[in-house]
């Protein structure tokens, strides 16, 4: 799992090197960019397949395209925002532009002063009690929880019941502990705050 | 380290039993509510003095206002925000409304288009023209960093010339690289959901 978690950073060093009309890179280049050691990254794409050559390094075009199909970004899946406030729309927008292997079929709220508002370009906010019907008819496959904890559990079981088995979730709702079949990736907005700011205090309750 | 990334979650679950007027709290409550044991609780909670009693538990808003204290969340620290597209004006109302610990004094961008628009309130979006002076002027302590990869390396150089040595960081930008004596907390959305698209991947080329 620890190699999966690097093969974003290759696939992103290995984007920009595109970007600069390299061609070729060998893991000791490689590793100085990245930060790794070069047997480290001979390691870690040996895991795949190993597309390297001794003496010869790696083709850059190659390596990025066999990450990218590891990775399934070739493969656009259908994702759902919940919560169409600043981060739900931040997200969608993210989702839409910035990103491969997902794209975004429809964002939700309980608002009525946000529902019907447009997001970006043809996408508006849907009306959160359509969504059971949405997911029956669109059937994506991934939901993103941008929502207060309130409202995320019943949102859950209504996604969970109409087939989404995947998750990324901005809650503070603990999706796993109610559905461990689910898979989740969370993103700890809040916890990585709140480490920055222990970090910039003064520790001396701390120590007493 | 480890203790100090719990912190945030106790903080979260004693406010929520706060708002559900619960006053006190056993270990083993308070295990089973968060998912942790009893003995880790302790353990934890002993490494910031020890607040609870034997046999009878923990004061609620006693043992939260002391984690706020250490995570230095009644001191409200100046930040920047880097960058207003969606995922920094997402960030500024974040900072704003939704945390304690900071406040927003300021977001910047370099187009155009956007500078001088309003994000919430009373904020504008403000020329990234004018960054240096307004660090010398208002003094911010932490910088949120939300542009793309390009044009981060010189805003940092920019704020960190100004003082600022801690970020909150949701580029591409390695800052801790080129500045090792910063403080960054990183945000990978991107690794956060390439992982994801993994998951939800076939895998017979991983295996092959």
């Amino acid at each position: 799992m620890s190699v999966i978690r690097r093969l974003p950073r290759y696939y992103r060093y290995l984007t920009e090197l595109m970007q600069s009309n390299i061609t070729r890179i060998s893991s000791k280049d490689l590793s100085l960019k990245m930060g790794l050691t070069a047997s480290q990254i001979r390691q870690d794409l040996n895991c795949f397949g190993g597309f390297g050559q001794q003496g010869y390094g790696y083709i850059v075009d190659q390596l990025r395209d066999e990450i990218a199909q590891i990775l399934g970004l070739n493969n656009s899946k259908k994702a759902i925002v919940l919560g169409a406030g600043n981060l739900g729309q931040a997200v969608a927008a993210y989702l839409e532009f910035e990103t491969k292997g997902f794209h975004l079929v429809g964002i939700f709220d309980n608002n009525p002063d946000i529902i019907g508002t447009t997001v970006f370009d043809d996408v508006k906010v849907l009306d959160v009690a359509g969504l059971v019907d949405f997911c029956q008819r669109e059937k994506p496959e991934m939901a993103v929880l941008c929502t207060p904890k309130e409202p995320a559990g019943l949102l859950v079981e209504q996604v969970y019941d109409s087939g989404i088995r995947f998750f990324w979730n901005f809650s503070h709702f603990n999706i796993s502990r109610k559905y461990p079949d689910v898979t989740v990736e969370a993103v700890h907005l809040n916890d990585s705050l709140m480490t920055l700011s222990y970090l910039m205090s003064d520790h001396d309750t701390a120590e007493s």
